[in-house]
């Protein structure tokens, strides 16, 4: 079974971030993946979509109907999305478990924080009402009650937060059980036969 | 590089049917793949979309993003759709063509035929006013400029269909390049450069 690793939190806290450096562990590892970030999914799936309350559980839901596409044929998925709502992080759990396994990450930073650090200046812009919906400013953020890890975002450095990360992933034993890129070398169904009893010959296929 | 198979024609003509067939045997033949099913596209990722040419346009352009997500990690698909304008078709073309092969495939079928057919009995509903926008008695059906197959579905039996179709597929070669499940196999970081090595010595990595 493959995995979805989902990053949720407040806008800032540092999800993207956190989950660029594990996309590029995990493969460097050789982990086949796709990063399905928030806003290449928004772009091309549904530019005209907005923020409310409806609107954000429609974007978590089919973020994640084609993080269960990717991961029923093998493919690992990261998605970094805020994800405010509680029955929207369980929906995205419920869709994804029917073939995979299902890691939430809340990535915890106060609104203060995250505000402080702010890199596209969305905070203050929400705050001057520029902004309807921003999460934490003008719109509810529910803090999840079974995520499968806490991530303190606020005091910890990134290396220490994907330290955490893959810590977990390592002992669920997820990454594995992903059959590493560089078993895609191009063959002929000739040859195919020929390879795979030579494996077994050699003991590496019990 | 994977592939799309795109297939395209008017209600009833035969899309699904050939899909699913054209699907078995590859699956038969271990392509990795997925069959993104009008229907199931609909009802996950949005049930509220409706037929309008710009509807339509949408669910078309969604299922080519979705499809070049998969094909950029190695897994095929097959698409059913009516797809009945041309800027649609030309548009998923596009999408797909960024990472992999696309292969429109024409479902040619009269409007008479088809409707002959109709085993969900939509053409009878079209025709007295119970459905709106109906591809080929409500709606346009544009032809394709440019299939890469036209299949006769008006005469041909199903099994001649699909041949058609895999014998296009085997002569433009790109099945091969599509890693078979037989290489999923479970193995450990640690074996594999030994794995790989060994491979190498026997030259049949190259």
């Amino acid at each position: 079974m493959s995995f979805t690793l989902w990053f949720m939190g407040r806008p800032a806290a540092g999800k993207s971030t956190l989950a660029k450096q594990v996309e590029t562990v995990l493969r460097e590892r050789g982990v086949r993946l796709e990063n399905l970030d928030g806003d290449e999914i928004r772009t091309n799936l549904h530019p005209d979509l907005g923020f409310t309350k409806e609107e954000r559980a429609i974007n978590n839901r089919r973020t994640a109907f084609i993080s269960k596409l990717l991961n029923r044929n093998g493919i690992a998925t990261i998605v970094a999305m805020i994800t405010p709502f509680r029955d929207a992080q369980q929906t995205a759990r419920e869709i994804v478990e029917e073939h995979a396994n299902f890691v939430l990450i809340y990535v915890k930073c106060s609104v203060e924080t995250a505000a402080n650090r702010d890199p596209k200046g969305l905070y203050e812009r929400a705050k001057s009402g520029k902004i309807d919906n921003f999460t934490g400013v003008s719109h509810p953020f529910q803090e999840p009650i079974k995520p499968d890890i806490i991530i303190d975002a606020e005091t910890q450095s990134v290396d220490e937060c994907v330290k955490e990360v893959l810590d977990h992933v390592e002992a669920r034993d997820i990454i594995d059980e992903t059959p590493s890129e560089d078993y895609e070398f191009d063959i002929t169904r000739r040859r195919e036969a020929e390879i795979k009893s030579r494996l077994e010959d050699l003991g590496y296929l019990e």
